[in-house]
């Protein structure tokens, strides 16, 4: 199989056989990352911009950590630096820099469509590591691998969601990986926070975690943006974690093989308790683990486009 | 030629030879930028420290991406993590850093003399990336190798220079080098924005633009600081914009081989319009391009300095 | 002597002999920043991560230029950039680094035992870069190197160290190294910054600098902490420079070779006067460019652990 995109943007208009392809590369590179010697020479002499337009350190660390053990050289733009303190405009900034010929953009931003906007207007490759609550594809894929590592396969599981559906790229960019590789995705969360279209996604709904629990291979837990609050979706912190905070006591009616999931950072106590965060089911650091080398392999992947396709 | 300086300081105190030096090394270096793995070992285990004590995203980039491409280590110091913060005087940073043997330090400083005070202490060669209201070399040297790209040549030419001269170092550095390779300068803006002793820097003056414009070869458009309303410099910014702002309109009486160029970021609307910025006679991504390249020729030329003269 | 430790958290709990091994291996790496070629590949693929979470300028380019001239990879965590904006506990980003695999963490915290704490909790070796009030190894051991640089040994010889002696990790870490080396410790200030378990740790006190100054054969200055003032732990900066700032004056006793020592940054006219810190006793340049050589050193032992005891 070759990979001929120029832009890794999102889940949605993948077909399963590139994201089964992304998922081999990545199992492939992993290994890497056990060496005393972390590196390979694969991506010597090519620039990867970074530009984070939101706070975060796992994505961030994690996206430098997989271009420098492939020998890219990285660049950070942030808001705080940057030359929008200027008032100049945001695609100006990128223009100037696609000027400095760089081989790869890593964005993260807050306005949905964002990436899919810069991919357009530059020849670089472009990664979306999150657009506002449209897709956050690499955590998709790394949560995948996680699911596939522990399972042997994704066809057939059934995978629960549980939390902010409405506002979460990370579940948003999980349906459409899980569907397109035949798993079963039931959503669970407060009305105000489940969206309406999710049917039309292929994904059943449930507002009664302890109903669903029995039937899972896999719970995806949401972190909760306590703005949400604020915003009038959710009565408060404490009634959200008394009906849809993951608990050892609502886990009781578990497979005992339950993989219980993450994307972090955890807010203990809301949507996830202390005991099941840390417990054996839980696969959360690993999910961490997986995000370099799912990383290290769209990287690899999108910048030996021309020499695989040559 | 040999180059035999410690420091780039500014434009007014080379000469001719060592401008189109540096230019002749810049479209060397330029090449590495279009290849494939866009990296060479010229600078292997050289220490650079950027100090930018101003804002910035296109420059402090554009010289890592040059350090890094010719494979030197960089390291940033901005004012929010410096040990400022504790009080300690500037100097003393400096020398602290010193004491770790760079190789060489990038600085930009809003105090105009500043990298010259750094150079007469520090025995690393020192680059100025703006100082104040005083000079900013790399930038006239990147414009001076995008004209040269264009035209062919730099002596006999006629550059028009519109804007805010009277507190712009890239107006200032440009000038320096545009009379030292034989150019023509023509400085236009409100009076309140030229200096009084432009006619001493052989600069001529013209208050209207479009009187101007069928002379040219080259417009240079500089960023307006809307801070200078503030200031009681100007009346308003769409009074600048009617008499000085760069269009279509203004532009008719023009050469049809004139270049626009703009140093960056750009106020669009205000200094020059969106379809001048964007139309076939601007050069402004070319600059940008352009800056990578004269900026690996000047470590390099600083940082061969004592191989090259052995 | 094989070097065995997984961490480097503070002097208290080493033995003579491996201080004496880390001076030796700092001594010989030393070399390497003299280099016109300042990179080996000793290090090469290894990732190294900095958490700073108080602001520092000479210490964290310190270690990062130590890690880049080993031709490690370094990553740079710091508070505003952080997961903590997002509420996550300090282990909880801690353990999710962990899980990209880095190999060693150089910590930086306000809280004393923090990088304790994390020693235990992770596989990868920890430097202590400075916590709280309690320890600061590298700066200790900088410090020793340059003593012995200068004086050829440090047993025999009379330390003193004036300032604010309980608030000082550095003077608590000094007093460790030093005491183990066969120094003689006796510290200098006013009452209310001198702890009352100092004559558990070996240390004599002597509350007025002129009557000590004549024993010394090292004076090292502590910076002084301009929050002791709101305190009301000093009367005034001004009383504080009378009895106890260090000037040629209160020097005049002194033996010829006294050195003076600064961990910096310094507080000139408060705890020093210019005239000592840039006189001819001063070594406080020679104890920064020491620091990077300590900090190769601390790199290599702990990264070369494995190969060397296997």
């Amino acid at each position: 199989m070759t990979f001929t995109r120029k832009d890794l943007l999102g889940m949605r208009d993948m077909e399963a056989g590139e994201i089964r392809h992304i998922l081999n590369t990545a199992a492939s590179f992993r290994e890497i990352n056990t060496r005393a010697i972390k590196k390979v020479p694969t991506l010597r002499g090519k620039t990867v911009i970074h530009l984070f337009y939101e706070p975060s350190t796992r994505t961030r660390i994690s996206f430098e950590i997989a271009a420098k053990r492939l020998s890219a050289d990285t660049y950070s733009v942030g808001t705080s630096t940057s030359s929008m303190v200027k008032g100049e405009t945001f695609f100006d900034t990128l223009k100037n820099l696609e000027a400095m010929k760089p081989d790869l953009f890593v964005i993260r931003h807050s306005a949905s469509g964002t990436p899919q906007r810069l991919a357009r207007r530059t020849s670089a490759a472009v990664i979306n590591a999150g657009d506002g609550m449209h897709e956050h594809p690499s955590q998709a894929l790394l949560d995948l691998l996680t699911i596939q590592d522990h399972k042997g396969h994704l066809d057939g599981l059934t995978v629960g969601i549980v939390g902010d559906i409405a506002h979460s790229r990370v579940a948003r960019s999980n349906i459409w990986g899980l569907n397109k590789l035949g798993s079963r995705v039931i959503a669970c969360g407060p009305p105000t926070l489940i969206p309406h279209d999710l049917q039309q996604m292929g994904v059943e709904v449930s507002h009664r975690l302890e109903d669903l629990v029995p039937d899972l291979d896999v719970l995806m837990v949401l972190r909760l943006q306590k703005e949400r609050q604020e915003q009038m979706l959710l009565p408060s912190l404490r009634e959200y974690a008394t009906y849809f905070g993951v608990t050892e006591a609502k886990l009781a009616g578990a497979k005992p093989e339950l993989l219980i999931m993450h994307p972090g950072p955890i807010n203990r106590g809301v949507e996830i308790s202390s005991e099941v965060a840390d417990g054996g089911r839980s696969v959360i650091l690993d999910q961490v683990t997986n995000g370099v080398a799912v990383r290290m392999a769209l990287l690899y992947l999108l910048l030996h486009r021309e020499e695989e396709t040559a």
